[in-house]
């Protein structure tokens, strides 16, 4: 059963998103993944909003760009924790995405990532993180994950 | 029977968009006016929009801040032109509104007006132009509102 | 005869407007094209916006980049809604196009669309928008492009 | 024994950080309160986050302005979720806090939230709601809390 | 006679011009003002433009905020030099007139000065160097006002 | 003998300073063309400057990118108008060049124009527009090149 | 005899460059104060960048406002090292100032410190830190209020 | 032994810091280059700077991008002068890295650089001009360089 909900605004949102998916399966969590446009798709958005936890997720992962509301409609419809990653846009390269995604009112929060491939992999280290409170295998996975950047950093230096 | 929806994400929105309401009067358009705030009563929203059209509405104005979701939600749900109005945030004075508003993804538009008190009265006065396509009577109180401002303009040179 | 009015400040403004073209076209909403470009014609964009309600239009949409006079200048001339399409700029890639539009001072509105091409298809279907509350066909013609819209989001999940 | 550790970059930030705080106590989180100067007290900052964990903590808000490493810093040195909130700065109205604990490379996230006071509330909620997923009674206080938000926003129509 | 032509979007914006007024008083450069509204008197701001040098003018000075469009729009209208002031606006500080000015398409030129009164009074000063180029009184009149700054820079020092 | 000193910070905005400098060709102005770097030539500036007028020059046209110094620097040294052209500079798009040379303070004006190849188009026709106030040929020239724009303008609705 | 020159470019600059002043008196540098404005005095300016040196300047510290060039011209002129304090502006609140200190080309380089107050303080530490290199008495100061900095830091906390 | 301590964030830095490298080497600066990942390795870059000056280093180059924590926590741990080297982001052009070294809070400075390349150009020769304070060699090659660059930029006039 999945832990996380990835869940991204269109497909074309899909090779940055990419990276999400791929770092939660190395982390060992498990996920499933979904297209839905806040705003050609806003009922089925509510729904999967409302029904996130039932179902057995953990965490939200959603990345929009532009005026991008999903994050932040998924939050207002759910308790869990949502994390938005701000997709790079054609013309505000993001800026647009990350204003949209990180200014929430108070009431409403949403836990957003860098713009781009960076945030979309911190958004899977960060679910892993939320997750990884209560599954030691999961935590482990994380510091494994960190103690290899750790050393691949070291190592780089021999590239010189 | 409101011909316009006036809504705005929270009360302390209204010193903005009191100026989008006093001008519809002065224009003789009717409408009604609703808080609704997208991230805290997200399913009033959607009901909302989707009800618009068949409760007599022709245009939506929706005023909001920061992570501005209302209006592009508003306009995700119907089919009558919705007007956003961003209202003037306090970090980063209502460029984050603008974006949040303005940036609607190809598929679902958002006639976005300027930040702030200027926007709220321009939010009346298109609202008024796209009645007065078929009511000669608003469109007549629009042209009058222009020769009125052009005449003060005008006269304003005196003050010198 | 056309309902919409399509200006251009730039014949090279055309890759992007042209989204707007194809659109209108789609939705069966009728429409004439021009350049007029602000600043070298000074004369025949007066002239346009004057008489674009006596000529039959409903609706103007105007594209243009930079400091983007074109639709502020159209609206100044006449009481029919104007749609306003920034251009993606080279320099500040449209952001000093947003805001050329999107400013204007109480009085005069124009109906700002997202930069660029995505801001230009949703110009077309503003227009629509505003057409169909007295043209079924038109209106219908919008619920089916949403539709169509979205069953495209929800079957792009299946390119997983 | 806290659960939340509450820490700033100085004292200057606590009228901001304050609004968390009162949240947190109101939702029933337990947390402890520090000021750590990222850039007067690192080996403090290298500690905290090191031990974070080990002292029970299950996550750390953490609040700074202008080039702001505080959260950063911290992630960097534990692997328990840690939620950024920029405050807002004198200059620049916390952009550069905003894009200095958003803007992380891959490996190590931070959940960044909205400038300022609306950011100081929404990390205590982000915090409840990660803690919510294991804890009946903070997740209930949440849906309480929005019970109530959500009422505050109905009952604010009234007010017209 | 008139040299410069001193006009304004709106009477609000006399504070600022009032600052190239008096300098340019105090240069020995005669003018005359004028409130033309780019959105309101727009049939006004062309005729203006037109016949500006057979009335004798050599330089028109043009204040405007926000979508800023009358330097521009008088520049389209006339070949005699516009210098244009970008007034400081409420939301954006004037960030948007100075785009709105000085983003000018190639073919017709505003020569923009800074945002605010030093832009007004830089205005007013180009406008005398212009004429000062065949006008050896004026000229002289800008030495002593340079003089005259150099020696105030120089004897401040004394205020410590 | 040349009537326009056209200078740059360095050879590589020649293919920007290029078109002004074509552009004074074809309008039938004289002019100079130098590479003065403001920072590695800063005594060859201030001579530069300081001997414009005597040497017969009524205009600068001065190109720089990033800090960009020069135009303001040339200014700070004659009486004769200096024109800024904004380089588009590689990380920030030519912003902080425009800043740098446009937020001039009050005492020392620049006539700046839009970043890159419009702004050094500008630049000329600035220039011509400034010497045609007294000589007939340019500016009959300047007249000529606007009809011919608007020609070009008008004959581009053939091309759809 | 002095070995920091405290260049600021108006008297008004004088509430932030105190700051500097006063903490390099506390950290014993002896310092000289001047207002030398670049675009007023600009061959004052080149006089004490050439002559720095050999009057026993070992750096200078410039503080600018809007289009700074102090900074950037004075480093044109001397091989001390030059520090740059960007001074807030009215309009657009010292972004101007920073980057037109900061974006120096390739070949001279300004040590560019913070926005106002905070880069005030920075820039007489700075300063002191290079003179520390080669001084056990001003290093051991600025070990000293480190020090100090951090108690205060640490005992803020007590405030709660 | 180095007396020169060039630091990047990631091995990616590497050709816009190799700049840096270069003219180290040119102006006969010794230097040792590392890759330390302030997020990666805090423990490494804690001990780093805490040892820098012990080691022999008189100077420290950072160079870093995004959330570019790494000089400013180096220069938390030393009292020798930091350079901040902005590396050019992929979204934001370095603006993120910029304001993120830049924006220091008071007592601990970093001497900033402009974004990219020539900002690691330039901080190669702030840190020679520091040394060069108290190497004649080093401040010889300086001026020589200097020199050079002012006859390259004389000379690149003949390539018209």
């Amino acid at each position: 059963m999945a832990k996380v909900g990835l869940v991204m605004g269109s497909i074309s949102d899909w090779p940055t998103m990419q990276l999400a998916a791929e770092l939660l399966a190395d982390l060992g969590v498990t996920y499933e993944r979904r297209v839905i446009s806040a705003h050609r798709m806003p009922a089925t958005l509510q729904t999967y909003g409302e029904q996130a936890q039932e179902r057995g997720l953990d965490v939200i992962i959603a990345g929009a760009g532009g005026a991008a509301h999903l994050p932040g409609m998924l939050a207002a419809n759910t308790v869990i924790p949502v994390i938005g990653v701000p997709i790079q846009s054609r013309a505000l390269n993001g800026l647009d995405s990350l204003l949209s995604i990180v200014q929430m009112p108070g009431g409403v929060p949403v836990a957003t990532m860098a713009i781009g491939k960076a945030g979309a992999k911190n958004a899977a280290l960060m679910a892993a993180q939320i997750l990884g409170l209560h599954d030691q295998k999961i935590q482990q996975a994380i510091l494994d994950f960190r103690q290899q950047q750790r050393q691949e950093a070291e190592q780089s230096e021999r590239q010189f």
